[in-house]
């Protein structure tokens, strides 16, 4: 069994925004020589998620009207974890968008349908944030 | 290490439907020779979903209801990924649900608690979709 | 390729409530002896989650209010899948926050950033329960 390690970086200008991942994760599998495995890519930060779907703009939209629904950001003042920091509904609206994503990897490919891109979610940027790339198999 | 790939096909007569997949995953297990290791469940369409739960109608009504309260399907002119396609909904549902579901094996069986079991969620339906079935460990 | 399986047992006193089990499974880590690999870490009922975010009680109590204004808990008859049980905001609050986490181990060590804990969620506590790790790697 091999395994292969990569983190990526990221430092959005926003408080919100997304990162189509793909060709970096394709690219780490391709750099690891593993032929048949799985890939697990994970938000190292809380405040982040990792997750798969469709690079269409109007969807992405579509997502940050629905998570700001369903975990506003505002009034910070309704959230306990708030004070210090203004990042709770990060942390919920990660929670939704969930942390990790993993991947087949079939003949050194990500084995993927026809539409799957994999996006990194800025919850809380104008800060360094990590992402993490394991890759195990043969 | 060994690995091992299927690919389960679906077309559901509703634009919703659920399908409890457990045996078809429980058969590629063994029919992958795999003793000990992990499998990899996930939809392979960006609007459906592979979650675990309970095979109960009452659940399954109660998600139907549920999932309509958190992501409505209509009007579809809310959505800007709606237009060409009225389907956003369905991926708002399915990041609710979750696009994957990692499961162990121990012994060549699916390592279960006792309600455990797999299920496909179709959520645009009437038309061919697919699941992946990714084993590894030896 | 190693395999490692250890399973958690909780029997929580209230009905929610939550239990960070970081230590309990970088201990399975390193009984395993396993350096390089994946660890996933299950709820085995279907009532309970396991997530990775952070060890800070204002977020705690942050989530209890966010998931009861998601999916709550009364009134009981809102659910079909209540009548003889009456758990059904449970399944629906343990879909929101996801039954796994699969974690990367490198150097024998979760592979981690800065904040990450894992949790155990107990959604319809007062009885027996358990998590299961498994581990891959060698």
């Amino acid at each position: 069994m091999k395994s292969y390690r990569k983190v990526l970086h990221f430092h959005l200008p926003a408080r919100r925004g997304l990162v189509n991942i793909t060709d970096e994760v394709q690219s780490a599998v391709t750099e690891s020589g593993i032929q048949e495995g799985l890939v697990l890519v994970n938000a190292m930060n809380i405040t982040a998620s990792v997750f798969i779907n469709d690079d269409e703009s109007g969807l992405h939209h579509d997502y940050e009207v629905w998570l700001e629904k369903l975990a506003p950001e505002k009034p910070y003042q309704q959230y306990h974890h708030n004070g210090y920091e203004d990042n709770a509904d990060a942390h919920l609206k990660r929670t939704i968008m969930g942390r990790e994503s993993v991947v087949a990897i079939t003949k050194g490919k990500l084995d993927f349908g026809t539409w799957e891109q994999i996006f990194y979610y800025e919850l809380d940027g104008k800060r360094d944030k990590r992402v993490l790339i394991k890759i195990i198999g043969e």
